[in-house]
């Protein structure tokens, strides 16, 4: 982002991984093995990708050594692995800049003004950075973070006539909750029909809370928000299902309908492009510009296939490419996990007993 | 092997899979998940490979979502996960020939005459063949399989005077066993020094068999063997600890002085390869030759590590190459283990329930 006035914290690092879905997570598992340490940003809330965003409850088959796992389980399970190498997470920030600085190093920046200066970068960006859908109305962007949400955590319900809009899990889970916490003064949720996508236990929850009217449902799409004189908000338009135009009163706006992921900011990097995918070589696995690795879904090169198991064999040899870089002159020799004591020692375990 | 007048049986099969290593077992899934069928060889009488081999009981750490897990137990991990695909397995079979059809298929033969013709082949021969350490007499080949014998398996003890050769825990163990078993007239344990190396439970059994003159210890170096006049084998001179010559007497000779692998006939086969490594394409992992894959340990690219993590991958990629031979004109589509009813089928599996 440009021309922000707030200072921002530039935090130095060996290696910045942009993405921590699966193999963004492994990336920092492999890098740590050859002691280089990393910091791993996100632009979703929690870590896991497309595991944990598209299929957290479906199992997966092929990953080598795993028979049956669920996306949740498996980056659980990673999450685990890199637990010794404990690197910086910034989540809910997504990187927007990337630019070269004068010294060879990579000066990165997140929307919200986190700056990064890394000796070798890593783009794990999967299908993009997922995104809330946004409202697409007059004004909202003005509203954003006061009192429009994308994200329940940042709002403020005390007393406040909350309308939460979208018919799937994540807001029929946040009325559910809103209404239950009975701060409110009301809670609507907003949805095109009067049927809602989401596991039955909250189906249930939600119904028990209209029966008792701690939760009232409205049936239409945004038209236009209401704002008062000064801009505030109050209410928001909607063409209801008899096409008729309606206000509904609302002085918090909640929108979850959804997350898209969007390649974004990573195609105006300067980095060589295929179909929106980053080329890279098969033996470093690095970009047009030396020291920016791609490694996961977000590269291509000839044979690829979008699976976890040949983006953790990328994630490994862009690992000894890196490292070469952050220790130049020093020879990266293959250590075994199983009899190194390096590794060991890296990995906080003590060394196997010998029989 | 050439000359061999036993008639052999000719398996034909989509995909012949040289090395049931961790890498060749991983080879069958991807094969399995795109239709192709195998056959697996291995010289050792185990699966395996140097997991097993190696460092059965010691902890590998950078398997991706497996934190911490046993060469043994990765092994079963792998078992189970291939086992919807229910490969052939002929194991202590060595294939030591490899050459191609006039119809462009495949011929491999074993050392004791097995005969596979396949579609394709993947060499999974890792550092290669394992095989006993051999025992270097004049007079030894002709011996073995009848006299002479590098598995327990082939020796028939009964009233033999039963000779073992070896200090470590699979001569141990084989001298426990036909001590405890009681049927040879005696047993005699041979090592050059009185010291053995053994799990401490075996290493007590030893010794209470000792102690009941079950088992016999000579401490000495082979020298020569003894056979009468017919060429029968009567007993082993050793040179023992104090420079002496002396006699053991043994009808039959069980040789467990460890195994060594042995890149062996590979190198024969007029693939391209360096420094002992078969050299391979990083889209589809064949050698030299289309149509033969090379995947795992005893393939070489640029930045190639000897790593799992690169095997599972380079199996992965080589399985979709064979599949576009093996169905030729039909276009092999990328298709989720997660989401795919195809592969549901072929995994046995129900699909997940939706939400
Ligand atoms: C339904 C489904 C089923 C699947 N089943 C299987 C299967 O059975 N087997 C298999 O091998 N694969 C499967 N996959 C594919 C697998 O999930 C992907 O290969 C894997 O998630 C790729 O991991 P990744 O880390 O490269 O990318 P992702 O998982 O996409 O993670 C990328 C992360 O980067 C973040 N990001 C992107 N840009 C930025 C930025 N500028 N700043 C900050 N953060 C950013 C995103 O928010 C995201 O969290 C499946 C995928 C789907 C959708
Ligand atoms: C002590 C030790 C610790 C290790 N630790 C790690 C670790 O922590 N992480 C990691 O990623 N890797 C580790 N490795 C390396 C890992 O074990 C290998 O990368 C892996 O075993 C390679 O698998 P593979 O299937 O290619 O070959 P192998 O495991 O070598 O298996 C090859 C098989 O092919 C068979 N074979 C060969 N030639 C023939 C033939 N002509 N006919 C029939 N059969 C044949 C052999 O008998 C063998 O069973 C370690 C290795 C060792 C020795």
């Amino acid at each position: 982002m440009t021309d922000t006035t707030v200072p921002s914290p530039t935090i130095e690092t060996d290696a910045l991984v942009i993405g921590a879905g699966p193999v963004g997570l492994f990336q920092v598992f492999e890098l740590g093995l050859l002691g280089v340490s990393a910091q791993v940003v996100d632009a979703l809330p929690h870590v896991g990708g497309q595991c944990v965003e598209l299929y957290a409850d479906k199992p997966i088959y092929d990953v080598p050594g795993l028979p049956v796992c669920s996306g949740r389980e498996l980056v659980e399970r990673l999450q685990q692995q890199i637990r010794p190498f404990a690197p910086g997470l910034h989540l809910g920030h997504e990187v927007s800049r990337l630019q070269r600085e004068a010294n060879g190093r990579w000066l990165a920046e997140t929307g919200a003004g986190l700056r990064f200066v890394a000796k070798t970068v890593f783009i794990a960006a999967g299908v993009g950075a997922f995104q809330p859908k946004r409202l697409r109305l007059d004004g909202a962007e003005a509203l954003q973070g006061r009192q429009l949400h994308y994200q329940p955590d940042t709002l403020a319900a005390d007393a406040q006539q909350v309308l939460i809009i979208g018919g799937e899990e994540a807001a029929v889970q946040a009325a559910v909750e809103l209404a239950g916490a009975g701060r409110a003064a009301s809670v609507t949720l907003l949805h095109r029909r009067d049927a809602f996508k989401a596991p039955a236990a909250w189906l249930a929850r939600l119904q028990t809370l209209r029966d008792g009217d701690a939760v009232n449902v409205a049936v239409g799409q945004p038209l236009a928000l209401r704002l008062s004189a000064d801009g505030a908000l109050q209410g928001l338009d909607i063409l209801d299902a008899d096409a008729q135009t309606r206000t509904v009163p609302a002085t918090q706006l909640l929108v979850r309908q959804g997350l898209s992921p969007r390649l974004g900011p990573i195609a105006d990097w300067g980095l060589a492009m295929e179909r929106k995918l980053l080329t890279v070589d098969t033996a470093r696995f690095e970009t047009s510009e030396p020291g920016i690795h791609a490694v996961g879904d977000i590269n291509t090169y000839p044979g690829k296939r979008k699976l976890l198991v040949s983006g953790f064999h990328e994630a490994t040899l862009a690992a000894f490419a890196a490292a070469e870089r952050v220790f130049p002159g020093q020879p990266i020799h293959l250590q075994y996990t199983t009899t190194s004591p390096k590794l060991h020692e890296r990995l906080g375990v003590s060394p196997p007993a010998r029989d």
